[in-house]
């Protein structure tokens, strides 16, 4: 039998799993707290959903999971959680719009397995569906801020749209059906640096002119609204990109913060569904460079998967668990570290389990996590066994104190000893 | 294309989804109490560790989605959260006992759709592995007792153990090899009835003497103790039996409550991996009459599963989420209805988008989740939405209020609206 996990799947041992858990709940949390509700779809999907023409595209199904069940249907893993919610939308017209929702799932993709690259991982998706005004943009972009204030993390968000995008290319003379390659070019210009860039667009044959235009104009340094300012001047014969200007200023307007909000005008997300504002978010003084979360607006997506002339207007984000995890393990390196087991009471009975277990019940009535020493071990067994899991404190249940109505609570950190009444341990253990 | 889930899966819109995470929840909680901790195992196995030689049989392996990655490995889908722990264990053989873990995960299983049965579905489980005494089972029981104490729900929990029944069987003089199909005959007496059992045994060549004795052992009624103390007599010659009657005795010492606890001779549970103590839970005065609840003692099978000489002895309880979801919508009905939103508060900005957006800031600083009217929709559609969704206050906020520093608060439920400032709407809207 391979004893081994399924390549690129992983188990989370218990303290690992704790921080996952802590970190989905610390969003939820915040989704919540913004009037969002939990959908949750199933991880099997019908084929013809996943490879519908508006849903994920050709290089995704490539690496999706295909199965069948006993009656043949043709089946796939989800690869991504959007989608499911468009076939969700289709499914219950009727929904009420605005459509706010957040899902934290499991998703599945069969690629290569690079560093950080896994076959099934985790999913943490915000998504309002149903407006069009930038109300909703100002929202996601509030939650993003709420989020890493919460975790305490200096985040940067950069914004910029797929609007003012394409006004520059216009401007700079980009012949339309070159377009999408020169946004995929200036995509890479964090990573590649402008020679690159430049190189690339002219491979694709773009004019030196246009190439010189869109270099000077994604570079354009200052406030937000500086660079404001001058691209209304660059970008007046372009109508997309005046009403892509428009709706940045509107954005920037209504949040109520904008300290760490940067109108990024290279900012390109290579993802062809964008149809306005794109953001990405990152970690000031990090050594963690790639994006903590990403997305934008996709107003046409779900209309179109439908097939229907509705309109479904829709911005989201999604956050990267694995990334923000391995962020708040560095943040905690040399910090105070991460929880190894739930419990905070270890009880030790000393001849007297009867009694242990109602002390332990008493813990757990003042809502203490407490585990019990249940294989009768002598009392160093025991509290190596409690150091070992990181338990804070244990508590020694024996018969002598028992005649006194007490217990013995012992710090695990200090080693400190004393003889207290149940009551007195509870309000020691609650201060911890 | 196929607008609809794969069968025998089901989308949870947000009324739905709130009710299982809260379920998950209350739960996990329970769990942390007793200082278990959370193990995460994926959802892809490679398909050796699902149809290893004590992992779950033939009949299971028959229901069990297969699949194939790029590099042509073997997978499946999990078909539950026990042979994946063991699995766990196998590769962590240094893992400190006992070892307590919990997992709530999505399971699959390709069988017939019958009513309530889906090939997608959540387990819920909780394990002791590492303790061979009664310590470890009476824990599983006092979980049970405390998660159905904080569902507000009525359970009666009936113990057995696969020693007693087999220390019956002997007793009886049913041949050993033909106890484990007088066990399947058994464990159907509440569902069939006495005479379709004894039936059963007489088509598998039972004597009528054995029958007789397996029945009348079977039908003592009385008090737990009661029923030990006649046992103790019936049962001598068994060792076996003897032996299941001290560990029945032992456990029922160590519960601090056995009130709805009891011991059920003739309780079998089908599968055969079972050594011990085993345990269904069931509600009382519910329409719901299948188990919420079930588990045992399992010493053989890790162990086994591993081809390891180590001793693996383990014992655990898997809930039921689908069921004790039916069981409380059931006992809602009538009473308070389940929360369709986590919004607490719709601010509805009445010219005064910015403003708006600042109170809703305060109300959910103060924790109170909050939605804001995005749609510029007037007055009366922005109440009917409120309504719809459930939201229990509405909060305008308009130029006029803007300027004495105030906000309309409006109760949903009786209409009435107070214009007070942002502060005595957060004492207001917190109390609810």
């Amino acid at each position: 039998m391979e004893l081994q996990n399924a390549r690129g799947t992983r188990d989370f041992p218990p303290e690992q799993a704790m921080a996952r858990q802590k970190l989905v709940d610390t969003l939820k949390k915040v989704f919540e707290l913004y009037g969002f509700n939990p959908l949750e779809t199933p991880i099997l999907e019908p084929y013809g959903v996943l490879s519908a023409k508006y849903a994920g595209g050709a290089e995704i199904l490539k690496e999706t999971f295909r199965l069948t069940d006993q009656g043949k249907r043709e089946l796939g893993l989800r690869y991504d959680l959007t989608v499911p919610m468009c076939r969700y939308l289709a499914m219950n017209p009727n929904t009420r719009m605005p459509f706010k929702r957040y899902q934290a799932g499991e998703v599945f993709r069969d690629g290569p397995i690079k560093l950080a690259r896994y076959r099934q991982f985790t999913q943490c998706d915000v998504d309002i569906v149903g407006v069009k005004g930038m109300a909703a943009d100002a929202e996601i972009i509030s939650i993003v801020q709420a989020v890493f204030e919460k975790l305490g993390m200096d985040a940067a968000i950069k914004i910029n749209s797929r609007k003012v995008m394409n006004g520059l290319l216009e401007a700079a003379g980009v012949a339309k059906e070159k377009s999408e390659a020169a946004i995929l070019s200036i995509d890479k210009l964090e990573k590649l640096g402008p020679e690159a860039v430049k190189k690339e667009m002219k491979d694709n044959k773009i004019s030196e002119n246009s190439i010189k235009a869109v270099t000077e104009i994604i570079s354009i340094k200052g406030s937000n609204d500086a660079k404001l300012t001058k691209l209304k001047e660059d970008l007046k014969g372009s109508k997309e990109g005046m009403e892509g200007l428009a709706e940045i200023e509107a954005l920037l307007s209504m949040l109520i913060s904008t300290a760490n909000v940067e109108f990024d005008i290279s900012l390109a997300r290579g993802l062809s569904y964008y149809t306005g504002t794109v953001f990405e978010v990152f970690l000031k003084d990090s050594e963690i460079k790639s994006a903590v979360a990403a997305g934008g607006r996709y107003d046409n997506m779900i209309g179109s998967f439908l097939g229907s002339k509705k309109e479904y207007p829709a911005v989201g984000i999604a956050f990267g668990l694995d990334v923000i995890l391995d962020a708040l393990k560095k943040q905690r390196a040399g910090g105070t570290e991460s929880a190894k087991t739930a419990a905070t009471a270890y009880v030790i009975p000393i001849k007297a389990p009867k009694e242990a277990a109602k002390v332990a019940q008493q813990l757990r009535k003042a809502g203490i996590n407490t585990a019990v020493e249940m294989l009768d071990r002598g009392i160093s067994k025991s509290l190596e066994y409690a150091n070992a899991q990181g338990i804070p404190y244990a508590v020694f249940v024996g018969e002598q104190e028992v005649k006194q109505g007490k217990v013995k609570l012992r710090d695990m950190k200090t080693g400190k000893e004393e003889l207290v009444a149940v009551e007195e341990a509870i309000k020691e253990i609650g201060k911890s």
